[in-house]
């Protein structure tokens, strides 16, 4: 693939729990709905997710303010199949609206599938809406299967 | 949805240690190529999982011989959106050929749905071959999306 590079004074880095003020949640709401999430909250969530460092890898773009412009996440899963392989399932992904076109969301998957590879998973995986599967071949992945649901 | 009953001296149960020599990894294979796992590989993953109880629930349906007809999982996410909510994954479903026909895998499927309800999930999904739609759709599932996939 075509090597791709931030824009100038932007930083990828993982989640920390400051990001709360720097429009992480904001960042997030262009994905769906968060809901009322206050700092203790969020930093329980942190927390959580830091408790268990080989399962959960939580990224986020900084633009040259500090500010959190784009937020993405890895869910490393242990098998048993494939001689005990991994997965690496790529979860909400959003990329706040006023930085579109400056392919930060091409850049975040790319990452989350290179970060994959490093923690030794097989493949990469994520679920999306069919009209978003142009984008997705656009980072190198290819339709695997449905997603299916049970809503509660 | 209508009631469904395992056949008599069937069991639903949590995966323990012991079903290496229970025919785990025999029932799982059913599903896809396991490989090289021998009992120091399988007690580490088994350890592994048993060390992230809120993230991995892995169950085995037994038969009244105590052996694994039938394994699947649900690995529990949680996430920021909607609330700080959760979703269930569930994974690597599995029926020995010769249980076919007594709707294992459709309680299996129900029993993992249920337990991410009690888990406090919003959804549980599932990525399928399109060939099997049918079958998630008889569990109560529906079409949610497209799979992607980048394999190493």
């Amino acid at each position: 693939m075509s090597e791709l590079h931030l824009p100038q004074g932007y930083n990828l880095r993982p989640l920390e729990k400051e990001d709360f003020d720097r429009g992480y949640l904001q960042t997030l709401e262009t994905l769906t709905s968060v809901g009322d999430v206050d700092q203790e909250h969020f930093n329980d969530i942190v927390d959580y997710w830091k408790s268990q460092p080989k399962t959960y890898k939580n990224l986020v773009i900084t633009d040259y303010e500090s500010q959190v412009v784009a937020v993405g996440s890895l869910i490393v899963e242990t098998k048993l199949i494939h001689s005990c392989a991994k997965v690496g399932h790529i979860e909400d992904i959003a990329v706040r609206p006023d930085q579109q076109g400056k392919k930060l969301g091409l850049y975040l998957i790319r990452q989350l599938i290179e970060l994959a590879k490093e923690e030794g998973c097989y493949k990469a995986i994520l679920d999306c809406d069919p009209k978003n599967e142009g984008f997705y071949v656009k980072c190198g992945m290819s339709r695997a299967g449905l997603e299916m649901e049970y809503r509660f």
